[in-house]
């Protein structure tokens, strides 16, 4: 029966079995120390006679368990018999017990299935195991229905542009860039409520610290809402509810990054400024005139809202018509759109809106973008059977991870990150 | 307000508010009624005058809730205002009121917004999530992270062939097949547990009611485990909790179908059998010596797994080395390999066992399945740098879903199935 780590402390001058890896030797000559690594921790074990385990080596010890103010937990192992269940070759790719830092993320990228096994670099994945239950906990909890569409489509959510090909028996096919019209047909089958949480992808080439080229994306979509306002007001609550999770029971984690979420209730105090307000807000900040929020806006706008409103998030809505996808449901005057955003610590994490339901009102849209109601497929006949106003959003889930834990790039909070150069491992 | 269908009869005279789909209309002259569909179930709306909505126009209608014995729940509402959201082409591709058998399975896929409406068809989504739901609430209970691995990989973890490819930039990619590949990559970094839910792709030319060439796998992988029998016991009390809730939370969706799920603790008494005892059971059952499993014994199989244990359940371990991947860990003679199926109401729905986790054993088994170290790119090099012992399985998200309503083909189990022929939706 084998002991975690993490619970050694609680078995004081029991005997016990544990299981891990080696993680760091240090050999004083009369007495020397391996320190074992599991998933759930460390545990120090004492030997008299010399180690002859290579760094990484997994082993099953059984041993003795005694008070040790200066062990790891208060407690230490002295090993009885030691089972060598997998040795390690010596010339590791990367040190495992050095801080990621030391290496370039290229070189921790190319030996992934080692450089994960820093404690801080395997922590980026169980925060983010972690942001995937919260998130779907709250919308089940909510009523909503999860769901996984395909992602192999026709066309492009966007129009055409940035989508990657595949060979599909006789056919040419794309990897979907959304799961937008999925969602919306899925709303509109009188499921009312529905979400997902699966890869997506976008064929750009750019090479920024917050692109990435397969991403996860979770896409939340709703049915009888009336603007963009019910959207915002939902993703507060959901956010809020994953940042309290992550605040009570992923502290330990967060730690190792000298990371903090928002605090509970903070998220709904996030200010709601139209475009138009934002870019005003930039322009004061950076003194001059700004016509677009770019990058550094964004940021500027996230200093701003947490002076004016102690929380570093902030939604933009009143988007110019122009800006967002034709999809979106205009403003009674044709120039603007009920579609946000929301910027966390700088970095836009959500697109969302309000979506065109009615089908006069696509017909009317289309051309406006350059599109066709044919090249869209199955699309236009979601709106002409009757379907609900709806909206919804959709949270890029690495990019949620990045700046929670304060990551410099996106592809950090990827296990295994492809960009335009690469493809393995 | 709004107020779902399955309240109503809770307000009786009172004013409320619904919204929802013209799902029937039956014109008295004198009373016309309309019953209006939501994601919660239907109410009848009361008219005097003529109804002027088409079938599947969204409404909003406020209104006084009466008894009535005769209407759905007991109550049905006069409505004092009607707003129309959404009015519905009256040349309906199918008819959402009508049993979905009346349409050949081409029809609904070639229709899916809509024939997703029909109540019976959109049940079968409904209890999918609640599958993807407790599959992954019992795996985050168990203290397994949840991962999202790529889907774009240099090679297939079944050696290459079956692969859909994808024009990646200046290089070529494949669709995975499978995460197993990086779910070991994810064990051996420490993690230990890991599970995943995600797409997987099979580019295999065969039409069967069984097969999918997009479906959702449900991956689990785990680390310190002896063998199969770990995971077969695991896996067993994993889908006595989702058959338990199922029958417990969503015994409306089951009844739609007339179905049934596993009573509670039955899935913990499905057989065990070996490979060569499978098949001497099938062969006494079909009256002819057997050597292979095919579709016709799995079903013989899982009769008498019900005749015998009263479970129509049953695993088959102690699998040929060469009916199983590369990867299977062998038996101590080599010949047989520590892997198993779990077979469901006389389909397959998972595929597990140990794998392989030494370098050396990984070397020695390559050339026997005419695989080369290089042509894994990065994947041997998770054994030689310390690797427990492990193993794991997959369940087909699709299939569970088809054996649970008993769904003749497991197309109908994707919401946007994708065949050889099949595209679009």
């Amino acid at each position: 029966m084998r002991t975690l780590a993490q619970d050694v402390p609680n078995q004081l001058d029991r005997e016990i079995e544990i299981s891990g890896w080696v993680h760091r030797i240090r050999e004083l000559g009369q007495v020397n120390f391996v320190l074992l690594r599991d998933r759930s921790g460390m545990v120090q074990l004492v030997f008299n006679e010399k180690i002859d385990y290579t760094p990484e080596t997994v082993l099953t010890v059984k041993g003795l368990v005694k008070a040790n103010d200066k062990a790891p937990g208060g407690a230490e192992v002295h090993p009885t018999s030691v089972t060598v269940l997998s040795r390690a070759d010596q010339n590791l790719p990367v040190q495992v017990n050095q801080d990621p830092d030391k290496y370039p993320l290229d070189v921790l990228f190319d030996n992934r299935a080692v450089s994960l096994r820093m404690p801080k670099l395997r922590a980026i994945f169980q925060l983010q195991s972690s942001l995937l239950k919260y998130l779907s906990q709250f919308m089940h909890a909510e009523g909503f229905f999860e769901m996984k569409t395909t992602k192999l489509v026709g066309t492009g959510a966007e129009g055409g542009t940035g989508l990657f090909s595949v060979d599909y028996f006789e056919n040419k096919v794309y990897l979907a860039q959304s799961p937008q019209l999925y969602k919306q047909a899925m709303i509109s089958t009188g499921m009312e409520r529905v979400f997902e949480i699966s890869h997506a992808y976008r064929a750009e080439k750019h090479d920024t610290p917050r692109h990435i080229n397969e991403y996860v994306s979770f896409d939340v979509e709703m049915a009888f809402i009336d603007s963009e306002k019910d959207l915002m007001e939902f993703e507060a609550r959901l956010l809020d509810y994953v940042f309290t999770q992550v605040g009570k029971n992923d502290k330990a984690l967060l730690d190792l990054w000298g990371a903090t979420v928002p605090a509970p209730g903070a998220m709904l105090k996030a200010p709601v400024v139209g475009h138009d307000e934002a870019k005003d807000i930039i322009s004061k900040a950076v003194g001059k005139k700004v016509f677009e929020i770019n990058p550094e806006g964004e940021r500027a706008l996230s200093d701003w809202a947490l002076a004016n409103n102690g929380v570093d998030l902030v939604f933009i809505n009143d988007w110019p018509r122009k800006k967002r996808a034709w999809y979106s449901y205009p403003s009674p005057d044709g120039t603007k759109t009920l579609a946000f955003d929301l910027i966390f610590r700088g970095l836009e994490i959500t697109s969302g809106g309000r979506r065109i339901n009615d089908y006069a009102m696509l017909q009317d849209a289309l051309p406006k973008f350059g599109l066709t109601e044919e090249g869209l497929g199955f699309y236009p006949s979601i709106f002409r059977y009757g379907c609900p106003p709806h909206g919804g959003f959709a949270i890029g889930v690495e990019r949620l991870t990045q700046k929670i834990l304060g990551l410099v790039n996106v592809k950090e909070a990827s296990p295994f990150p492809r960009d335009r150069k690469r493809i393995a491992p």
